[in-house]
């Protein structure tokens, strides 16, 4: 595939765009010139520029390979375990996106001035390469990281590209990997590599601005499983012969019950409508890490982020966050926040358990603003069933409690019951993620 | 100084906070913990580390000094001209803050899993350097600068420091710099370079976790004069021969009458009540890049930031915004956003324009919330008499007028009128700065 080339649209330019809505407009044009015909404009109404090309990536490989560590190593629970490779793909607003090089894993050059450095000028996708139980390599969804990637990117203001070239990159890279990363193993059949797209302004300049030089690129991780704390040796162990390497947040010590979860008090918000918070852009992570720091400090491992004075629950940590319980009505029903008002990440696994729950039909299924107060009256009631995390990292994490301002909401998982609902939509997706059936959701990479 | 050591007050430990109060319990805990004693401990309660020490800041020069480009040159333009060297400072959470060095200017090597690079665990100041009429290299008010500057670490979970030591670091750093960077000048009395202090998380682990490596590095940029435009020549021609260099949002050709704001919609905000708007993080400035684009697009030069269903005037861009008009009861007021929710930047210039307007006495001087409706009353009653953004980079910018959801709001300047008051205010500050008159804000740096 060569880089194609079109003249720019002007009906839709923001430039001329009188419309009122600022940012949406920006968002959906940039989003539509990508997605209509592949190809990327600049802001500069003369110039148009190479798009991602999957086609021109190139791969060079190590002189030699790493070891691959096992997965209760103190390196593995440090999340700093990375593969033997990276990809990288560079892109200047003169002259759009150069060839993609999946190249040996090392570190990066960036000028003191680089806008990432300054201006949280970045986006991520936060995905996972499976082994199958059939021996081969699959991804989950991944259509649907690209989406939500290139919509960060635009939100961020950095450059649009492709969704298709990028998957093609992607699979290229976890293809490459495969083979080492994730071997077939008859003793353990759920193996998976996290994979961490991300893009980065790297135009060395200071002032405030669209940036004009930017990096994607995808790394691999191998992952604790962050979702099955009984498999996790004690991480103080780890901790100590770790000195100053990363310690996992979520190789926490933790009773193997659950998540426990504290409420966000009033004086602090993760995202506000206007804001960026369905966005996967750095700008979400870093100040939160105040309040997750001071919860994990009193034995808590999330924040469940709540919203104004209503206490609206909104996501758990860095994971969407669902309730079943029997509503007010008598009914089983599954309730998670409502997209709308651009607060809410829209996860992947968010959108399959929604998905796999409504496609069953034993269940009602909401998606609507919901209160700590609502939650706190059906545990009064005896009408709270289930809690739990969803997301890439954390994957299906059932939740034994809530703390919220003096208040301890104990689910029934708290009180040694079990988490059946939970943990059924999570072998559903597992056997589908590993390949036990055959789904679209599970998409096949070829290995190299 | 040698590296001081107290063992922890367990009495501040915000693990054994028992207070509701998330994150301010945090921050004040950090904050205090730091200032108290010039010391710094680890989050794990067994470990004294070492504080930042300029005594031990060592100094290396580069084989051969740049060229120092003229004012008005491309480079200069672009933002993107730093000096000779830079000051650059590790901190571990195992030791603590290493030596710093003053070493040629250079890139920085990053692992592709650095903290800065995915959660934005980054945060900076703007700061000046000034060469007075007296032949002395002068700082302006630099300890506010340095508060600011721990309580942003702070903020966004990065290591706290002395505040004290950090102003050494700083004031060392300028003092290598300023005989070739800030030349005595006899055509040119009021040279500067623009300072910018930073601080990233470096640890390459991406748990989403408090940093436990960090690098504070402070670098110098020759910048364009933001303030005046009349003094730059036309931007296309620097634009035109500097290719795929970033070029300077504040050198946009513009016409000389003064800074003309585009008003936000309802469906973008910069910050929000229990945010981080008041903390000068990464997060801040990313997320407002398309607003910001999309004004330039239509010919304004910064975003007017509302916030609420009352359009509440908040910042100008990334410049504080002050409004001097007639009040409703006939007084002459000088009116900005009160520092109180947390969405607005404690500005230094902000600050020292409410101290010198309030110690002169001849306007009323309120800090309270106000809204774009009092604004577009106060014009068309014939009471607007100013506008202006007040921050390190645009200095004092008189705005000409204000584009409001169809309504064009323009003040006396932008129909050709003057804008006596902040060009008052404006001479007044340089001469502190420029050492025309001895004031305790203007702070000598020795040279080295």
């Amino acid at each position: 595939m060569s880089p194609s080339a079109v003249s720019r649209d002007f009906t839709s330019s923001p430039t001329l765009d009188t419309t009122s809505k600022l940012t949406k407009a920006g968002t959906e044009s940039a989003l539509s010139k990508v997605t209509s015909n592949g190809t990327t404009t600049t802001g500069n109404d003369d110039i148009v520029v190479a798009d991602l090309d999957a086609s021109k990536c190139t791969v060079t490989h190590p002189p030699t390979f790493k070891p691959v560590p096992a997965l209760d190593s103190a390196e593995v629970l440090s999340q700093s375990c990375t593969t033997d490779h990276m990809l990288t793909a560079r892109w200047t607003e003169a002259g759009g996106w150069e060839a993609p090089e999946i190249k040996p894993y090392g570190a990066l050059s960036l000028m003191p001035t680089a806008s990432v450095l300054h201006y949280a000028t970045e986006c991520f996708e936060g995905m996972k390469a499976y082994r199958g139980a059939d021996g081969k390599v699959r991804l989950f969804r991944p259509d649907r990281n690209a989406k939500r990637f290139l919509k960060s990117a635009t939100r961020i203001s950095l450059p649009a590209f492709s969704t298709h070239e990028f998957l093609k990159c992607l699979q290229r890279f976890v293809g490459v990997e495969a083979r080492r990363w994730l071997p077939v193993d008859e003793k353990d059949d759920e193996r998976f590599v996290y994979l961490r797209p991300t893009m980065i302004a790297t135009a060395p300049a200071l002032g405030v601005q669209k940036p004009k030089e930017a990096l994607m690129y995808i790394i691999a991780v191998l992952f604790p499983r962050l979702d099955e704390p009984r498999r996790m040796p004690p991480a103080g162990a780890a901790l100590a012969t770790n000195g100053a390497n990363g310690h996992a947040v979520g190789a926490t010590p933790r009773p193997s019950t659950g998540m426990r979860l504290l409420a966000s008090q009033h004086d602090i918000i993760r995202a506000w409508p206007g804001g960026f918070g369905n966005a996967k852009v750095g700008a979400n992570y870093g100040p939160s890490l105040i309040a997750q720091g001071e919860a994990r400090a009193r034995g808590y491992d999330q924040i469940l982020w709540l919203f104004g004075d209503e206490c609206f629950v909104t996501e758990a940590g860095g994971s969407n966050f669902f309730v079943l319980w029997i509503n007010e009505d008598g009914e089983k029903e599954l309730i998670t926040a409502p997209l709308g008002d651009g607060t809410i990440l829209e996860g992947v696994t968010r959108a399959s358990v929604l998905d796999l729950v409504r496609a069953r039909g034993d269940v009602k299924v909401v998606e609507r603003k919901f209160t700590m107060d609502e939650v706190v009256r059906a545990a009064d009631q005896g009408r709270l069933l289930e809690g739990f995390g969803a997301g890439t990292a954390f994957f299906i994490a059932p939740v034994s409690d809530v703390h919220f301002r003096g208040l301890d909401v104990v689910f029934p998982l708290g009180k040694g019951e079990g988490a059946k609902f939970a943990m059924g939509i999570k072998d559903e997706l597992k056997s589908i993620m590993y390949g036990r059936i055959q789904h679209e959701w599970g998409v096949v990479v070829e290995e190299l």
